[in-house]
């Protein structure tokens, strides 16, 4: 069994000197929470994640979820722990004060949800989902269906899921063909299949809120013909009591190469006459409803990489430190443990400083999430809303890509026994195997980022950016030789990703194609010039900190030499993914589909 | 079930216009071999991989073996497939004739044993073993002894192993433990604990010839004091027939997260009196023994990766095209195949000119193997020798990184269905994940490429292979655009490979620890560099050929094509990978273990 410890100081670190807390903890709306409670929250968080969550991630593993006659049972000691959990009142952290919830920031609950990731990234995601179905229930249904729901569900009494996912309707949700008929006393019945529904059944809590998409029977084709439903598995009557179950099974679940724990359900709709459902806002407007979750289901994910990095590495520091095998390249006879090989050490820095990048890129865009909530001033709302929808496809698809590259170091560091399933590091791979694809693979994101999010937008939003970028390279004094190097890679690297932007700028209306060829490598471009920005302005302050003689000198050092470290060895490739980008895109013109 | 078929086209065109077939059958040693009949046997091959170990593939990975009372079944099918192996005379394809084997080139039978390898990796292995043994008893050991265990082994009624690896000698064999005592009539007995053996036990065949790796009691310490041993599982008698049940009992398998079908034992020597055992050569060279034939093993490993990239492309490519999901990004309101998406096509893009750029190497240095081994000219042999000296830790570690991250994109393109065991998508790529492992890990690879066979080589090897490539590139000329594109990307990558490589010759002495930070990175810029080196080769002979109006023109436009994209995709980060050699190992001296 592997260990699990919050990396507290690295957190703090972030949320206070990168994603500036104080600037949230000023507004109106946080005026009650100070650095003491956060600190609080965070320590908790910490334990319960190491003593409750942590212990059972292999078990999840070892014994998956059994499905049989329509029920699921989860594996040994889940049910213990969601109870912990609910009493706790660890559910309640990021919600409305008004339905029970605790009204934290959400960059409080970033840290959070990154450690509930790292201890138990299966079981987490009952979690998320719940706070994603609650979401979609608060924004866009009636007062009385939020009091009917909500309170249950931020308890964690009850749990929801996102129903999106047909048979033939993955990626492109306007092939969904679940039937939606309207009936007499305003409800509907519905009628089809859903495929891959995380907690789609399970024997966690007393009931499960499904937010369904479906077609009316009159609605137009395509994606402006959906509508979202709330199908809940137990009906609820007006007191909040439950009343009749449901037709809504689950038939079966899947074998999956990870994340076994979380059980992924086909869920049948209507066998027995119809499942009733309740419409949520208006009909046909339910794609639109659950992209606005979306993007917030997407920064989850996304720091589901960072958690699995987390994970992954301190798991291979810990048999670094303890396995002993060769001698030092320098000499000497002894055997040495093998954290003092110069290739091991690579790897562990790789595996550090890329969790440390991802990680301060995402939480800095979830306090700008907050600021476009809270802030008075609608013009820093409006700022920080098109940086946070311009990054989210990054911290999606850069976090996640990278947390697989790093879950894959930390087998590497492990040797042969690496490969060994007792081990405990296969699994961090296996887990973080899914977190490319779900909430929208790596390619949507970056066709998310490019068509949307940049063309669209016409390039405002990442020129500041890329200008916010340069200001602060050009005011990096270059103190010594780590701070120069950081400095002089993150200015190639900014130069690269203009010149790529430039790019796309000129050529997508113009050759869409061409340009959608290199969205992916754009999308990794953009993630390494950010995320060593982030790391850049980490070394910054922790210069100045250890100019200023303040707190642990060893923790500032470590911060420039992580930030150097990534600006060597991964922000150096800049331009390379930038050549690919520009110059990459004409070689899909040359061979027809047959010859690929 | 996924399907496999040998790409023989592409096999054909790499062993005669890139590996130089005729050069190998002009020789003595191979006077009798035609391009006809090595196209025979490449045919048959492909049958017997498509038709017998294919099917099997995924049922091993389901099934496992089971261990029970030191015995160890094999999965369903695997006895039965075995026996056609054995009888349809495939084992003795590379060996001597003296000794029944079919002498082919290794050229033909790196082919041969990529074809292994996609269809089924796990029980290819034993097929390796085999050969690995009676390789090291056929250069090592007695006439007496070859007599009496090679006709059998290389016919393949008898399997071979290799006892390396104890609890705590890993990477590091100097500190073996397992006792070799010699006994009155020349014989030993063995007592110890070997880890980690492929095949050490299993039902497909009569007999296993274990090689074990022990130290003798007056042995020197470290690794001067290994001594190799034959040590049958079931003694033979002068006849030929089997005796008795020798002291060498599997004590159990490991749970692993790959190639589940290939048993990797525990075995125990010498638990009821002592193993009886055989010298192999002389006392105390077991390691220099073990280290010939690892030279061999490492090049089999490197194309497990090559194997494993084409059969996940395969998968991915018939997935992408029948799969239809969304529409064009060129406008149309039809849904397509994914293969139409332009992010899809990148991705089987990289799948395919990834693998065709390993497959190219390997085979080429196969062939300068068969050269260094059989060419009349000293001079010859030796050149060629060296060149496979210098690449052998790249077709090693190169080409499995590669392999691993090419069934990673072959589960990209299965989306959500990648993550379902049943695809078939996944075990590719957990299969995969041993080969940066075994027979040496990359960083062992990287150590070997820049300690012993560029520094103690005082650079000329790789310097004379960079001016060949910079020769090659001077003469490509650039009629297209194409041309132009993988001439200016290869020059610019061997600049930067001439770069890493003269700061390596100079700093090594001086500071081994900071090069020896950079040898992975280093290792994956050769690796590129040489792949695009080959890919070139055979875009300039396409061009040819297409000017002749020779072959299938679609054929060698794709080819043509799949180099380029090489080019801009992944070679393009040649100079990022030799900043991070040249510059990133400083790093290593700015933290203390306590601060990674």
């Amino acid at each position: 069994m592997t260990t699990y410890e919050a990396p507290l100081d690295e957190m703090q670190f972030v949320i206070r000197e990168l994603a500036a807390l104080d600037t949230l903890t000023a507004l109106p709306e946080w005026r009650d929470i100070d650095a003491e409670t956060v600190n609080a929250v965070l320590q908790e968080a910490s334990r319960f994640a190491s003593e409750v969550l942590a212990p059972l991630n292999q078990t999840g593993d070892q014994r998956g979820v059994i499905c049989k006659d329509n029920h699921v049972i989860t594996a040994p000691g889940f049910r213990e722990a969601y109870q912990r959990y609910v009493t706790s009142g660890w559910n309640r952290l990021g919600f409305d004060e008004d339905y029970g919830g605790q009204s934290m920031p959400n960059l409080v609950g970033a840290a959070v949800q990154e450690m509930w990731k790292s201890a138990n990234l299966a079981f987490s995601a009952c979690f998320q989902l719940t706070q994603g179905a609650a979401e979609a229930i608060l924004q866009r249904s009636t007062e009385e269906q939020r009091k009917k729901y909500l309170p249950a569900m931020i308890e964690g009494r009850w749990t929801g899921t996102m129903n999106l996912t047909e048979p033939q309707a993955g990626s492109d949700l306007a092939a969904v063909r679940t039937r939606a008929v309207r009936q007499e006393d305003g409800s509907y019945r519905l009628f089809g299949q859903k495929i891959f529904i995380t907690y789609g059944e399970h024997d966690l809590a007393e009931n499960i809120i499904h937010l369904v998409l479906a077609r009316t029977p009159d609605a137009p084709p395509g994606v402006k013909g959906i509508s979202l439903f709330i199908v809940p598995k137990f009906l609820v009557n007006d007191d909040g009591t439950l009343g009749s179950r449901n037709d809504a099974f689950c038939l079966s679940v899947e074998h999956k190469l990870g994340i076994h724990g979380s059980p992924t359900c086909v869920l049948s709709y209507g066998d027995q006459g119809g499942a009733v459902g309740y419409l949520v806002g208006e009909e046909n407007r339910g794609l639109e409803y659950m992209f606005t979750m979306m993007n917030v289901a997407r920064i989850s994910v996304g720091l589901e990489g960072v958690a699995i990095g987390e994970r992954a590495y301190q798991q291979a520091r810990e048999y670094a430190r303890t396995r002993v095998q060769g001698r030092d390249v320098s000499g000497s006879d002894q055997s040495v443990p093998i954290i003092r090989h110069p290739d091991v050490r690579r790897m562990l820095l790789l595996m550090k400083a890329q969790t440390e990048a991802t990680r301060a890129l995402a939480y800095v865009v979830v306090a700008a999430r907050d600021l476009a909530g809270h802030h008075p001033d609608e013009q820093i709302r409006q700022r920080n809303q098109a940086f946070v929808e311009l990054m989210t496809p990054i911290v999606k698809g850069w976090s996640t890509e990278t947390g697989i590259e790093i879950a894959s170091l930390g087998i590497q560091v492990h040797g042969g026994m690496g490969y060994v399933e007792e081990t405990g590091a296969a699994q961090h791979w296996r887990d973080a195997r899914i977190t490319t694809i779900y909430e929208g693979t790596t390619g949507i994101q970056a066709n998310d980022l490019i068509g949307r999010k940049i063309a669209r937008d016409q390039g405002i939003t990442i020129r500041a950016v890329l200008e916010e970028i340069r200001a602060f390279a050009s005011q990096l004094e270059a103190q010594d030789a780590s701070l120069l190097s950081i400095k002089n890679s993150l200015v190639q690297g900014a130069d690269a990703l203009a010149a790529a932007t430039e790019f796309i700028l000129t050529s997508f209306q113009a050759d869409p194609r061409r340009v959608m060829f290199g969205a992916v490598p754009f999308l990794k471009l953009f993630g390494i010039v950010a995320g060593g920005w982030q790391l850049a302005r980490g070394a910054k302050i922790s210069a100045a900190r250890l100019g200023e003689g303040k707190g642990d000198p060893a923790f500032y050092k470590a911060k420039i030499a992580t930030a150097r470290f990534f600006a060597e060895h991964v922000l150096a490739i800049a331009p390379g993914l930038a050549h690919a980008v520009i110059h990459g895109g004409e070689v899909d013109g040359l061979l027809s589909d047959d010859q690929l």
